[in-house]
């Protein structure tokens, strides 16, 4: 089995690009790449929301985080397709390919063969738009996308399933069948994903991160592969570590976590 | 989906009991039951080793326990048949069945008799006597016990089937195969078991909690309905918790786990 792979989630990165771009900036986002890197993410989220002109952040950034840190892999995440594509038509594959943020098959139904055309990987939200209704709209959709997927040339590999995590309160009695999803979609050989901060959304923010970290153990357990999620909450961070051990994706040490337990002040300090 | 049951492990209470026996040093054992059921066990491990007189000891220290907490429901933990059998006859089953930890197919195979006899609830190691080789071992030992319990009249929902949790440090291949015989039991519609503790046994001290907790999260994901664990490891707690709530077995409340944080300090004290 291979390691779990971290995709930091936008922390406000649309917010700390603008003004990066605007104000000459560069430090606040640097500052948060860095840290999220330290604290185990593969992928960065680069998201240019909130702007008047996103295509231009998003080329902007791409070549300036990628500068900076030696051409890490990037997810771009954006609702507008000419944004994904200024960012792709930057990017760097030298490291690897980066992470189209997201196709379905509503709005984003065109993604998928933008991400095709450059040779991105691609986050498929199994969805027709909306909150998707249950398992068989999760599979169909997924079914569809993978057909769509491999007719435009990509490998399965190259294709993050997500079953569209729910909030806990006030869907709790969804989460069984989100959970299940995961188990399918890893049953046909399918590389999945999703959106762990989702689960606690609403819920107070003391009890978030344990939420956070339950449910990543059970989804990790279904076969989850990938997550978009905050590296910087450690206990979710030290949760995918533990599954990771447990599910013998990574050699057991005492040191991989003791060191990731000790070294807290130093990895988690953005400033 | 029913909560998932506490049963508090074994923290040194044979010697607090010999203690309490001996000595008439009743206040820590009172201390550590009091605690272990305000953390939410709802079984509280007797165990009277190591002890001259464990038959004698195990009487004595279930009629104590039970008479100070309500009939609290205990699990009695004993190598010597006669002390669990000294303590099924005087414990008092108003509240709850006593459990019986544990028969196998090895050194306990009459235990599951005994546990009979008394209308107890039994735990059954799928084991022939030391850890078990596969899953055709736990399996064949799991249908092998059914069998004989049923026979005996025990209802299925009175054995508690532990499939033996093994060290992550050392055996961490072995993970996976563990945890799909929970799935296995599960779908069998079995009840089941095992001691949470052992997954983490041989790591350092302050990382024991976190493998724990991520362990315990996976395995309930798997359909575990029982754990025999350290209630008074927050960690491991506050994950119970969320799990039941992502797994729809209790209702979601921002209090339940707001609370559970806010009180550490009293929860945990057990002066």
């Amino acid at each position: 089995m291979a390691r779990f792979i971290i995709i930091a989630e936008r922390v406000e990165s649309g917010r700390l690009t603008q003004e990066a771009y605007e104000h000459n900036k560069t430090v606040p986002i640097f500052q948060r790449v860095r840290a999220e890197l330290a604290a185990g993410a593969k992928y960065i989220t680069l998201n240019t929301e909130p702007s008047e002109d996103p295509a231009t952040l998003m080329a902007w950034g791409t070549k300036l985080i990628q500068k900076q840190f030696g051409n890490v892999p990037l997810a771009l995440e954006s609702d507008n397709i000419e944004a994904v594509e200024a960012g792709l038509k930057v990017y760097d594959s030298s490291i690897a390919k980066a992470i189209v943020n997201y196709a379905d098959l509503g709005r984003h139904k065109d993604f998928l063969k933008l991400a095709a055309g450059y040779d991105a990987m691609c986050i498929c939200r199994c969805s027709r738009g909306e909150i998707p209704e249950n398992n068989d709209e999760r599979m169909a959709v997924c079914t569809e996308l993978l057909e769509e997927g491999l007719t435009l040339g990509m490998n399965n590999d190259d294709l993050l399933f997500n079953p569209v995590f729910l909030l806990t309160k006030g869907m709790q009695e969804k989460q069984e069948e989100t959970l299940d999803a995961i188990t399918l979609f890893h049953d046909m050989g399918l590389k999945t994903t999703g959106g762990l901060s989702k689960v606690a959304d609403g819920a107070p923010k003391a009890i978030r991160s344990v939420i956070c970290a339950a449910f990543a153990a059970m989804a990790m357990q279904c076969g989850l592969t990938t997550g978009i999620l905050n590296p910087l909450d450690k206990r979710i961070m030290e949760t995918v570590i533990a599954s990771d051990m447990i599910k013998n994706n990574i050699l057991y040490t005492d040191k991989i976590l003791r060191d990731y337990l000790a070294d807290e002040k130093n990895r988690f300090k953005t400033e």
